[in-house]
């Protein structure tokens, strides 16, 4: 039996690396631990990359969108269209994503892995898997064939982003629809109750939410007993874009570069190739707590710690994106301040 | 009777440029909402600038530093001397702030305001309003005229700032001790227990928690009945730095520039501008929610939403810096995004 790609091991983590960061730190002109958070990003990147003193200069983000079956069943306040509208809009620079790669000087690669009606964008890597999902109340969104491709485009979009020299990827998402499906993947693969994580994603209200949960509800009946392990999960409930991110996350953690997950789909997407395959875990990096109920549950569920927590729900990366600075001025930290011996602080008595 | 400086009235909030950025969000290319706290940031900054589009690009940074005479009670782990060593370090680059500054392109100002053994240090602003304060066990910190001209030395840091350009400010702090003279105040002005605000600061254990605390308590039943002002409780309790923070809060307010309050230190501090002067409160903008115990009880206190919380228990006014760029990219998102008709993009029925 052949292993599959996305089972392959991860790149190594140099532990030594983290000894000496964690040393570092010790020494710096500061109560030891003061810097909290950051000072962790900087150990754990130390033993990522292999670097007594890491950096996040080069960022790059796969943007990766398509379209949801499921929106059939009216689990969704906007149009299926808007999907399609905004790849315009990522590449004209007007969404949110775009506007914030541009000020952090991060690479941004757009892919369309199925839209109903594609556009031709130059800028847009057109995969099109098919013109969207088929919807999962009635049968498996994905073949197991299409799943595979969107987690093949998603492992080539961080390969692309290692080759060019990223030091962290974003994975980002765009899918009229996808907050119903990664609800869905993300009960059956955490079995817990719908309820848990079932939220008003774009701003459904108490009423829609209601019915999305039976939506889902419905459609874990149907697919009962198809659906125990993650890869058969994936096809079932998922959408191009959360299969895409699933392989790109597994891709940049063999390609040896630190991820920065951002919101609820993208937790959904890591929760699953966590399941494919333990060993990405350590490269991955929790940027943000959102405004979807259901988030905080995926993130307890793997030991997250996420740096941020501003009510964001918006998708695209842009949570992740506006957590690249925390992760940068860490790196600054670490390797500028000066230590107790060079600035000639005395430090606290042993 | 003449009415102090301090008293005098904040800047005007342009209520009518929130209402307009308010209405500029709901048309930008995202759900409505889906920025969380960045479009709330973007809003009141709108409204405090007098600008459709505001900015932070010109930040400012008061460094206040001073000797705590209750050092002497040994509550901290750490020699009186260091606060002196660490304005050496400020100046050369080596400390946090330096570092973070330095990243992030904003001025710093640095002002001693009393240390035991003055260092002359080109780059220091050097006011010296004693030798460190009283030990407030035994005397009031400051004598009425020494927190008045802390005040006022912070008030032209922040006047200096706004003469420049600044479009926010931020005030750090160093003082070996000053968690306890901020844990005392607060606890003065809050009315509640002092174990509500008492924490390891620096790094104490257990027992040197439970010492402080007893030390405060002490000092407390010394001062009772000379604290029944907010101007009293800071002569009593503060630090030079703290009253420099405090008037600095004030003066940026009065000048029309926003300010980020820092952690602990700076959070009870902006408690004693919004007492001696509500009308500050709108200008002020409360970077995170730090380690130290007592530093949420004094932003529920306060009504504050900090930006971040990332168990940071540092000061010198690190943790407001490392909000910065979450403050600058909430501008560039608000000033930056194509609105729905711009771009094309279907908005959700109405």
């Amino acid at each position: 039996m052949t292993t599959a790609w996305w089972q392959q091991p991860s790149a190594t983590v140099h532990a030594g690396f983290a000894d000496g960061a964690l040393e570092r730190q010790r020494q710096l002109t500061k109560p030891a631990g003061s810097l909290g958070q950051l000072e962790a990003i900087a150990v754990r990147l130390a033993a990522l990359q292999g670097q007594a003193r890491p950096r996040v200069a080069e960022v790059h983000i796969g943007l990766f969108a398509g379209y949801h079956g499921i929106v059939a069943e009216g689990v969704s306040p906007y149009p299926q269209a808007v999907t399609g509208q905004m790849l315009r809009n990522f590449i004209n620079g007007g969404a949110a994503i775009s506007v914030l790669a541009r000020s952090l000087g991060a690479h941004m690669a757009v892919v369309d892995l199925g839209t109903v009606a594609p556009l031709d964008l130059p800028g847009v890597r057109q995969v099109r898997l098919g013109a969207g999902t088929r919807n999962f109340a009635i049968a498996a969104a994905m073949t197991a064939d299409q799943c595979q491709q969107a987690m093949q485009v998603g492992r080539e979009t961080a390969e692309t982003a290692a080759a060019a020299g990223a030091q962290l990827f974003i994975g980002g998402e765009m899918g009229i629809g996808n907050t119903t499906a990664a609800s869905a993947l993300g009960c059956v693969l955490l079995g817990c109750p719908v309820t848990e994580l079932v939220g008003p994603g774009t701003g459904l209200d108490v009423k829609g939410v209601t019915h999305k949960a039976e939506v889902i509800e419905a459609a874990r009946r149907v697919h009962s007993g198809q659906t125990g392990d993650p890869l058969s999960a994936l096809a079932c409930f998922g959408g191009f874009e959360i299969a895409a991110l699933a392989g790109s996350y597994l891709g940049a953690a063999q390609a040896g570069v630190a991820v920065l997950v951002d919101g609820f789909i993208c937790s959904v997407a890591a929760l699953v190739a966590i399941r494919l395959n333990p060993s990405c875990k350590p490269w991955l990096f929790f940027a943000h707590q959102g405004a979807e109920p259901g988030h905080k549950r995926v993130l307890d569920a793997l030991g997250a710690e996420p740096l941020l927590a501003l009510g964001l729900r918006l998708g695209e990366g842009s949570g992740a994106a506006l957590a690249v600075p925390l992760m940068r001025l860490a790196c600054e930290l670490h390797g500028g301040m000066a230590t107790f011996a060079e600035a000639a602080v005395a430090d606290r008595p042993a």
